[in-house]
């Protein structure tokens, strides 16, 4: 019997990168998508090449995504400066992209049904992070709902879509310390919205505020921050 | 007090293009959105590109697509060849694309989130099509849904998304003859699957009986066959 096929969202950092493993020690054949939206953090993409290339998958796809502009959005738009020190608040920061992860689901969808993989799997994360509304499980059910009902394969029952979130409800720390028993190597991941121009962590924005959190209460050392 | 904005997908076929009449009608400022993903019908974007200068419009975005390959489908694949005279068969048509209308409707919320426009209008209609699923109302309030929950204007309650299909629950017949009472230049749209070199439709396939029924049972005369 050949193995179940998964399409796995993979930005390159700490959370998709470990999605990807778990995919992989679900038993599925883990077809890994990427994207290129003019993120400022593009170093992303660079890592979650590394990663396939170590780790291996079916495939590997980039695709060029074509936000609307001014998106307003700190992560793609180099006018808007990265906040730092402002994890905790309550309001959606402005790092938010419009309707990211409904795009990058859209397109796992359309390579799912064309593939035949019905397990979408995305590292989304409702417990430490920050607080983007397409990372809540309500927003994940809907959409699959969606999906079932607006493709051929899920009208005619021939694959039930199922948007598989492993880290959902996992603390940061959990999820590194996961990723550590699945044997992922950290320095192929990257987790900062603006890193320096040698790819290095900024140290200060939500995202490497996170990390950091993540690795300190696992008690394990981020071997991104050794250099 | 400014118009209420709106997106319109605009595929340059004859029910996107009366949508975006429509949309006029309703007093919307139409942004519209078009989407160029491989089609072998690339005449549709000529079309609403000259319907768009012909009636004006706040905004015209083309965005291309990157769709997964092979899709397997006859609008994109051109191994595959678009059936003819195959309309009212139970099955869903191999000019079914992959999720198509997850893709359009994700980028049109991505960029109605940045407009600040709540309102999406899509010329979907479940009654003389294709039988696509994404044409279905379950889908579109499926994807309403979604939307809301996965974006931060929709959970801030900043805009309340609406996914209007107006011609959703019209006959192609009534489509027509609302095409022409707001006074659509039946020449700026193209609605054929497979059109020849110069434009002209094959005559044959699922869209071109369609119309062609559409305009007999309206009583009215497709410009386009004239040539």
């Amino acid at each position: 019997m050949s193995p179940r096929r998964a399409v796995v969202l993979l930005s390159g950092g700490l959370d998709s990168s470990t999605c990807l493993l778990v995919a992989r020690r679900d038993g599925c054949e883990v077809h890994a998508l990427s994207f290129d939206y003019g993120q400022r953090h593009a170093v992303e993409l660079e890592r979650a090449r590394a990663l396939v290339e170590r780790v291996g998958a079916a495939a590997h796809r980039i695709i060029r995504i074509d936000v609307p502009g001014p998106s307003a959005s700190a992560l793609t738009d180099r006018s808007v400066p990265v906040p730092r020190d402002q994890l905790g608040q309550d309001a959606i920061p402005i790092t938010y992209v419009p309707a990211r992860n409904t795009l990058f689901l859209a397109h796992a969808v359309a390579w799912g049904e064309t593939l035949g993989a019905p397990d979408i799997y995305i590292g989304a994360n409702a417990l430490d992070y920050s607080g983007y509304p397409d990372c809540r499980p309500e927003f994940l059910e809907a959409f699959e709902r969606a999906a079932n009902l607006g493709t051929k394969a899920g009208v005619e029952g021939r694959l039930a879509f199922r948007i598989r979130a492993p880290l959902l409800r996992l603390t940061k720390a959990e999820i590194v310390a996961l990723a550590a028993g699945l044997g992922l190597d950290f320095r192929l991941t990257s987790s900062c919205y603006d890193p320096r121009p040698d790819g290095r962590p900024c140290g200060g924005c939500d995202a490497c505020l996170l990390r950091e959190k993540g690795f300190r209460e696992a008690g394990i050392e981020d071997p991104l921050l050794k250099y």
